[in-house]
């Protein structure tokens, strides 16, 4: 945490005030790997997409390119959302919570979020005492990575 | 991981096909501290809301509470959203996501659900090279947790 910078004083801003994009960047509160999650929603119908994590790198490329650049925890690399699949995330809305430990983005998402080819992540929901699911592929993942 | 269940071979279920929840809860992939990031997002208008943790525990208290119980790491305890503010979140619907280290919840968010007074956590937004506060608290949080 720089001397001069405090998300506490921020929670007490005036509406409209602004801070320095790279000076909170790199206060963002990152994990022990170095990592925040990232929320993805789809910005017109707000249906969540999915969550992976990004560092701090992937987070200024995320601004700069306009679309959703993760790090991929298994393969240790930065992970440009729909660079397999075709898939990719649009940037829309760029933000941070007050913790400044979570991100969320509105994105517009091309076709399926998911690996499995279902339209987002969230497909197994609570059922009494049962997980059920409850959406289909949109796609076959096997058409999804042959791009 | 038990014997006789594979997130894996979900992915491929028939639309509709039900798990045991118990046994789902025990399989999650929770972090190295037994958490798992869990997204409150209002269930009628799509808003998130915040961005907090729970564990095994605190997973199977919310299914059986219908409100979000979260587990707190700074008091290592358990949070039943708005215990001390008076600000609950009604569970609506509770989702898990494809890699099983995800939750979702809608929820009938009670007032503001951040701590600032604000109705949501995320109102910071990145704009050009700032991030600025975009809304204002509904309610003073010395009002909030005065109740």
């Amino acid at each position: 945490m720089s001397d001069n910078f405090s998300w506490k004083a921020i929670e007490k801003s005036e509406l409209n005030q602004s801070y320095d994009l790279e000076l909170a960047l790199e206060n963002i509160k990152y994990n022990e790997d170095d990592l925040v999650p990232a929320i993805a929603q789809q910005h017109d119908t707000g249906e969540i997409l999915m969550m992976a994590w990004m560092n701090r790198e992937s987070l200024a490329l995320t601004a700069k390119e306009q679309r959703a650049v993760y790090w991929s925890r298994s393969r240790q690399a930065f992970w440009r959302k729909g660079e397999s699949s075709g898939q990719e995330q649009h940037l829309k809305e760029f933000r941070l919570d007050c913790d400044a430990d979570t991100i969320l983005m509105k994105v517009d998402q091309t076709g399926p979020a998911c690996h499995t080819g279902r339209r987002n992540c969230f497909y197994m929901v609570v059922d009494g005492d049962e997980l059920k699911v409850d959406s289909d592929p949109l796609i076959d993942p096997s058409e999804l990575y042959k791009k």
